[in-house]
């Protein structure tokens, strides 16, 4: 169970590392927990027994896990203190000079106080890159679960798809999306959907307006993705209400032929910056060029965002089990947006693209 | 706009604090943003002009905030450490002995670790009950959005036990739970819904199983709320299905007597302390004391867990505008378990109980 650990621990030469809940926790120890005001962390060190803080509510759910090392369970009415500086005790090599790594995009920063209190003396270093490697190589399990998860997805779309009217609201929409996606099947939301249409499909991480009614010409961009058994889908599409402007359809054929490139050129053995640079390429190259503002992709699992980043100056070599979203967009400030995102898993000589939904302008309303 | 948090200098006699996205954020910026692999924080100096650091890809969201204060944009390709570099250097009388607190429950640690750079010499502490004080006493549109989305969560509860039946698996009934959220014109998930049934049930964090069948006798626990504009229900009612024995019935009255003895005794100017003693003590002089596992409940607003904390020891005084949540429990390991969880806001002379789906032992399926 913790042997991916203790390769991270080897690759990294650190005494140590500590892992939440979380997606890094999920994949180690087959189940999460919430991540609250009640600390649980699992300490790892390169020799000697590991250690777990654990709230004893969680006591009935973490016991299952079969957790190889000694448990220190604290109560609400102690707080958590007792059991970090018992564990701390219990973990004696760890108490001076040790380095230790830990998941910084993922501990909070009371969580890191306690660490410190606990093992006064030790080093905490932030290898929460290092340490989410262990989720970079998907199994065919794992695969198939995000399958599912585009499937639903993709179902759910066109079902609110078939219920879009020009005039609704984006929040409408939303809530048509939303309602569409749990009936299909998902357990969960990627995040929350993205709705935006007009000038608010210009925003990256637009919030659908309760105010702004849906009219000819714009575009509609729906940035969303359903969870099913922990794994996400993460798709976007973008629409043209009623009709279209020939200079959208010019600006949004760009974002298309970048999306195409992005596929075309995946593949293993050339890095995450090489794809970035050829599908940026394709827009800097365009007429569009000035609306460009973001980065290809990221990798997709039980994180939404996570290893690989698709980004230039980013050397990572892509090998066959990663899962990355392939993503270009352009967004004209105040007036338009457009993004079009597939998610994309590495095989033997290529890709496979898990998402299926027609890339083709499409006339909604 | 800044006017709550300066409060919370004043109070603390801290120099600075320091916000990121969050429930914090959105009660004192009217707008949230995601929490993801791209730092965004915001930096409020007792004395001097504040700063503020956003991932460039935020600015079309985070301009019209109308931030009082200097922004530090940063883009993907440059990485932020640049960003929070010059933002230290805008705050010279932060960069040596200064005290900040910070958000110790949401801030991560590769956002300390930056900042730690950015303001060395600069001691950071853990401050996110202070600073949390700012969403404590909820105005009445905030109460209202509350109810909106306790009403959502309520009919989509009463819609989802018309489908229950016999033989179906946890995860089926948490499908049909998630639906009919939507379908009722939810915008989000409190947080994953618990549906919990037998042996399940006695888990306070359990997840749903795909492959246990509600079988008759079976406690069905349903823990779970539907978000509405950012506002969160959080209700938990326990059924049983097809039928009760005598001993579960009388384990189910006793947590109903607590849950009623909390909503009859609170009122301002008690204690939280007082609140989870007199629920407890029904339960601790019940036949069914060793059952008891957990404090009575926890603050309800933008964040599902907040103050005030419901629990023996917390001497807050009850004021009106909080709002709470009423939830005593018994959890028989490996049998079954009981939870009947109300929303409450205290009003000038007692509460007014925000959830109203009926507490009497309900059969279903």
């Amino acid at each position: 169970m913790l042997t991916p650990l203790m390769t991270v621990l080897a690759r990294t030469g650190l005494d140590a590392l500590v892992l939440v809940p979380g997606a890094n926790f999920r994949r180690v120890f087959g189940k999460d927990f919430h991540q609250m005001e009640r600390p649980l962390a699992v300490i790892v060190p390169r020799q000697g027994e590991s250690v777990a803080i654990v709230p004893h509510l969680e006591m009935g759910s973490f016991t299952p896990i079969g957790f190889p090392g000694r448990v220190f369970p604290w109560r609400d009415e102690q707080g958590y203190m007792g059991a970090f500086m018992a564990a701390g005790e219990a973990l004696p090599q760890l108490r001076k000079a040790a380095r230790i790594g830990v998941e910084g995009q993922r501990m909070r920063v009371f969580d890191l106080f306690a660490l410190q209190q606990a093992l006064p003396g030790a080093e905490f270093i932030d290898i929460h890159c290092e340490i989410s490697r262990v989720r970079l190589h998907k199994t065919p399990d794992e695969i198939e679960l995000q399958r599912k998860a585009i499937r639903i997805s993709e179902a759910a779309l066109e079902a609110t798809l078939a219920e879009v009217r020009v005039g609704m609201t984006e929040t409408e929409v939303e809530g048509i999306l939303l309602r569409n996606l749990f009936s299909h099947g998902a357990d969960g939301l990627s995040f929350a959907p993205i709705v935006a249409a007009g000038d608010n499909a210009a925003k990256p991480h637009a919030h659908a307006r309760p105010d702004y009614h849906l009219k000819p010409g714009d575009p509609l961009l729906i940035d969303f993705g359903g969870t099913y058994q922990g794994y996400s889908a993460d798709i976007t599409r973008t629409f043209f209400v009623k009709e279209v402007s020939d200079y959208d359809r010019a600006f949004y054929e760009t974002v298309l032929a970048a999306n195409t490139r992005g596929r075309e050129i995946s593949r293993p053995g050339i890095t995450a910056s090489d794809v970035d640079d050829a599908v940026l390429t394709v827009l800097e190259q365009s007429q569009f060029a000035q609306f460009c503002r973001h980065k290809t992709g990221h990798g997709l699992g039980l994180d939404v965002h996570e290893a690989p980043q698709i980004m230039r100056g980013n050397r990572d070599v892509l090998e066959p089990g990663m899962v990355f979203t392939i993503e270009p967009g352009l967004y004209r400030e105040g007036e338009a947006g457009v993004r079009i995102e597939d998610d994309v898993v590495v095989t033997e000589d290529g890709i496979e693209c898990l998402t299926s939904f027609p890339r083709e302008l499409r006339i909604v309303g």
